[in-house]
């Protein structure tokens, strides 16, 4: 079990699942607050955000950088929502982990080595996500270049593979998840926002995850999906988030899991 | 809806979950037998059963051909199992016609067009596997070939794509479950054995299958996994199948659906 | 080696490579005839010709049928050249390997294992082409299908495999070639047209696939390829195929090879 | 054309291949030394030599870093090669730029954005190998963020993609040299070794570039494949590299290049 901050439900690998939600990037504070307030609401208990965006051109939007770290700790301050977000630089491991709770290694770096190490040598648990091409063995490698240099708390996150298949951004490898339960003690999440690269899409990928056995998911949420700067086409509206916590709930039962408490009180209402 | 039999729940694409079980290759009468009561008392309401089988070797086992017909058909006398089995050649169509309820079309032949033509020349409802590499798309215009030629009772199935990932057999493209269901009209199951190629992944992909939602499963089990003729290593044992069934009915009714009545008897008992 | 007609260039697998060209669907007399001619002219010794089409779609043109077999046999009298076309039926075989010399199973067909038995029976040499994801070992298995019928003349055909890679209709798996070369005695060519699926990639693959070791090449020729009814944009006009053969020259000297007889005339006029 | 020193033969881009040579990793300054020289006679003008090594487990052998550095500058003093290694790590690329005349980026690392930022800064000619599943137009848009910050000297590698096929180790994309060629002033070469994992595969894939457009090779070779701390199956021993170039000689010409000089000396006598 991977503990993010002391409230039980940001620990990941229990029986209650990991709830992590928000924006693909940071753009201001205003809607990150809003996404912030709409997913604790919905259920989520950690708020991803992203700062520095990997993105595959150098000419599209990179993220707010420093600013964004700032806003989303002050966020965290007003929500009470640990904050997972992505490093890309081994020279902003030291920085990012003042700031954030739960450091994010993207799939283009999951074979960074350099990288790896670093995020293996601070007090933060990482979210390691699986490599576009990556086999699982590569995936669990990984995470050994992190764990060999002292840093335990690893949380594996599937997050679909390419393929020759156009009509999905990528195809979720759904057996990786009864796959790595065997192989691994590490816990297991499913991003089915970049699975799937499509909003319509999120909710039955979701069920499937929690459904084959995986311990959360991470999911792309914003206010305004449509003029997003970054993944609009595949966020949910804060709407359409709620709507998938409450029909979540009996898969999550079916699954011998629980939803964070709040999500439970949410969908009772 | 694809009507299978009288009975609804050989009903294909309502409410009930459609579950097709039964041995890879039909061995002997002996195990066919076995096998059929088997996942009957589990909650099968079809039975699978190969005949003809396409090996990748023309020096492996074949199946046993006209003889598998004829045990299948008197073990459907027995069971009231409607029986499920493929057809490899347009010239056997109308021979297996008459003894099978439900003609499946493989994966290594989904493109193949005079086979397709020819089994929508008959009154018999298809089971169209996808091919190993073939797109969501494809696979569409493969059922067109069928329904083009007047049969329209064509059941789409997601085996599992080809990959690099070798931890599977196959990677079951979980998505297309959903995507599909927006796309056409028509029925879509899934095939775990053949998806994982692991017995020990059947049922987390099951789940998984009905909670991204499936109109059903089609899965291979065998008296004795250990000794079977064919696919041995994806094989569920009788026991393992009726494990599975009954933990699958929780996942059916978070996702809106029944199993069949008498697998819900044998749940409660 | 495997020879097609009693003329040495038309034998595939020695020092002469085997050059076949032609429409990809025979559209009509007069442009199966223009073709032929030019691709003679241009050095072709085998003409390809496609009569029964496979399409992705049942809606899509299909091919002219029988009478493309009329039509293929009336130009080979003509010109001299000997034909190889499509197969896609069992029961097509025996009429088909009446009009051609050299029957092709087309890649989506590679384990259709009725159809291979039944060319397996003829005495025609089979042009084998690769699956669209079928590993080296599934083509030297479905080989052993035509052989293990006494058929033992069989061409193997790289086509390009199917990958996430866009920019190209398939992926030439140009290592294919030298891996065959080591496991088996059968000639392999090579298909640029549908590997690329574009005109002007099919020179520098086939110069690749020779010098890889190819024993020859199967290439879309059309009069007018802006024109054509199926595979325009991967077929040459027949001023770009004399303009490749005699760029071809050199490099199938440099594999220790030789074009056949009349290019050689062509090229050094 | 990118200038790697003064010799002519250094330029890649030009009439002239660029043939890089050498060992996988720095092992030793004995075995540097030998490998170097043995390559030099061959007729490489280029030597590649891993000091920090990319490995998928963090317990193999990972280069011997900062001497292998030294090694390299010292053997490049004895032999006039410059010398291309491999960068992992925003923070070692002065260090190196310091030492070698050419920086790689591997394909694990293509979509470093950091990494690629930081050598766009540096005077030194950049080796960008493509990813594992890049696009080609990910390759591109790689190269722009070096690029973007200064450093115009990129020179694209393609090293083999990953798909299903499991007999090399990665599937050369022959079709990617044209297609760059025509999307791209920047020159392209190609890795055999890693493309196809197999000693007996360099020679023939090293044909199939050069004859496809390439630019060049980067290739292993070791003194004693057999006995190498890492990729001894695909690295050639110095007597087949020599071997090998002497019968790229007559493709070389075939596709109007020419072998640097001192390869041509050795190969007429």
């Amino acid at each position: 079990m991977v503990k993010v901050a002391d409230d039980p439900d940001t620990h990941i690998g229990g029986r209650t699942l990991a709830i992590i939600a928000g924006p693909c990037s940071v753009e201001s504070m205003d809607m990150l607050r809003e996404t912030a307030r709409g997913v604790r609401a919905g259920g989520a208990r950690l708020l991803r955000g992203g700062a520095f965006k990997p993105r595959t051109s150098p000419y599209a939007f990179q993220g707010l950088g420093a600013s964004a770290l700032k806003m989303l700790a002050s966020v965290r301050q007003e929500t009470g929502l640990p904050v997972v977000t992505e490093v890309m630089d081994p020279r902003q491991v030291e920085t990012i982990a003042e700031h954030a709770d739960m450091l994010q290694i993207g799939a283009r770096n999951m074979q960074n080595f350099s990288l790896l190490s670093e995020v293996g040598k601070v007090q933060r648990p990482v979210l390691l996500k699986r490599g576009l091409s990556a086999t699982i063995t590569e995936l669990l490698m990984a995470a050994e270049y992190v764990m060999a240099q002292g840093n335990r708390d690893v949380v594996l996150c599937e997050r679909g593979i390419r393929t020759y298949e156009t009509a999905t951004r990528n195809t979720l490898d759904i057996a990786a998840i009864p796959v790595l339960r065997k192989e691994t003690h590490l816990p297991v999440i499913v991003d089915p926002s970049h699975a799937g690269g499509r909003a319509d899409l999120v909710a039955p990928l979701t069920f499937a995850a929690i459904a084959a056995g995986a311990d959360g998911i991470i999911v792309e949420v914003h206010p305004n999906p449509a003029e997003a700067l970054s993944d609009g086409d595949q966020s949910l509206s804060i709407e359409a988030f709620g709507q998938m916590m409450r029909a979540l709930q009996p898969f999550a039962e079916a699954a011998g899991r629980t939803l964070p408490e709040s999500a439970l009180v949410t969908a009772a209402a």
